[in-house]
């Protein structure tokens, strides 16, 4: 599985994925899920990945295929020269369906399944940082003040922080460090989900990545975070009211 | 949808259920899911109940009727004065079977799902305090000191703090509050859960229910574990070391 999370603050944007695959329990393996694509000052983008991963390979690289492109003939439209985001988000899901269309039907009657989901956060000079949740059919969310976050695979186990913690008015700071508790709490609970993790941070008006980094297992920063949180979690429960007499 | 967890620890047993059963999101009904047994001074159990709602009503007419023609003819076994805890866990497994195999090939006609899984705890006197997870094809797990807890429906979500807290060795109190805290965050992220809630704890070697509860949307005592919860989840978060610089 995977678990990949994406918030839209007022302050900009954050991303953070995990990077394991498995095709059945005991084949387990390590791909990327978190893509940056970016001109410098006028646009940052992070692409994440969930499900069937030849689907989402296949969409990623249809876009890079076309970003190529472009550098030759400036008329092919890619995610790093169209006009919004919201253009953007089209793009990607068009790509998606294409995939879709072209292998879908062939992969379930092998009894696999061939449903993905790709997130793309980022802002272009001229627009505001926003948030898309592109699904199988192509079709596509965006991320709004009333749900200011978007969750893709493992989601329910890191989803209860988020619920108490992320508002729009929620720093970016604050942002980092909850997808980072999200992602812990999955962590601890999944064992389909694993290190090391991918972490984007886009301020509002920045047009560049604050933070593009891999997270490996051996951070000090998270396992500070992770240890912080067991122990304000454990002080926590320690100080609750008992309820039996 | 609907959240049941149970908890076995050295001090005893700890059961927790929602109330709310859903057919699909606009058909949103109220059915209790827990449900006692009790011979005082002799044995006390609990039953918790998820999945199709005909199937585990059918289960539990089956065990009534039959605790029922007890009192007239004592060589019917039950639940109730049957000779072990397992014993009990294979007649609840019986009854599924006999229920599935009645009725699951024209639910499953119809588009519904017949899937539905059982928890039942208990101690009768001369045994142990033991906790049994029964499934659809009426087979069944136990806890045991690897795994002392089981959760049935909406597990995810309430599933880190468990992780965290639940131990053999942890007292019956901190096991009542930790379920409560799990209960509650899963209220707080998925609104197929819902209140009031049924709490049983069976001490070990008390063979009766040291609690036997239900607990309504206006408990004060709940409110009070959901707020203290909240405020040293939020204060936990504060002080988490900072990542971004």
């Amino acid at each position: 599985m995977t678990y990949c999370v994406a918030v839209r603050v007022d302050q900009g944007l954050v991303m953070l994925s995990d990077t394991r695959t498995n095709a059945g329990m005991d084949n387990i393996a390590r791909f990327r899920k978190s893509f940056t694509y970016h001109v410098p000052g006028e646009r940052a983008i992070t692409l994440m990945c969930s499900g069937n991963l030849s689907i989402t390979q296949g969409v990623k690289a249809t876009l890079s295929k076309a970003i190529k492109e472009s550098k030759l003939d400036p008329d092919v439209e890619t995610i790093l020269n169209c006009d919004t985001m919201h253009r953007a988000a089209q793009i990607v899901g068009d790509a998606m369906q294409k995939m879709q269309q072209r292998y879908r039907e062939n992969i379930e009657m092998g009894g696999s399944g061939s449903g993905a989901s790709i997130m793309i956060a980022g802002q272009r000079k001229g627009g505001k940082p926003r948030l898309y949740l592109i699904y199988s059919a192509g079709n596509f969310i965006e991320a709004t003040e009333d749900t200011p976050f978007f969750q893709i695979g493992e989601h329910k186990y890191g989803k209860p922080i988020l619920d108490r913690i992320i508002q729009r008015e929620t720093t970016l700071e604050d942002a980092t460090k909850a997808v980072l508790v999200s992602m812990d709490s999955t962590l601890r609970s999944n064992l389909s989900v694993g290190m090391p993790l991918d972490l984007t941070v886009i301020a509002t008006d920045a047009f560049d990545f604050r933070v593009r980094t891999r997270i490996e297992a051996d951070n000090e920063e998270f396992a500070m975070i992770s240890q912080s949180w067991s122990a304000a979690l454990r002080k926590g429960f320690e100080d609750l009211p008992n309820v039996l007499d």
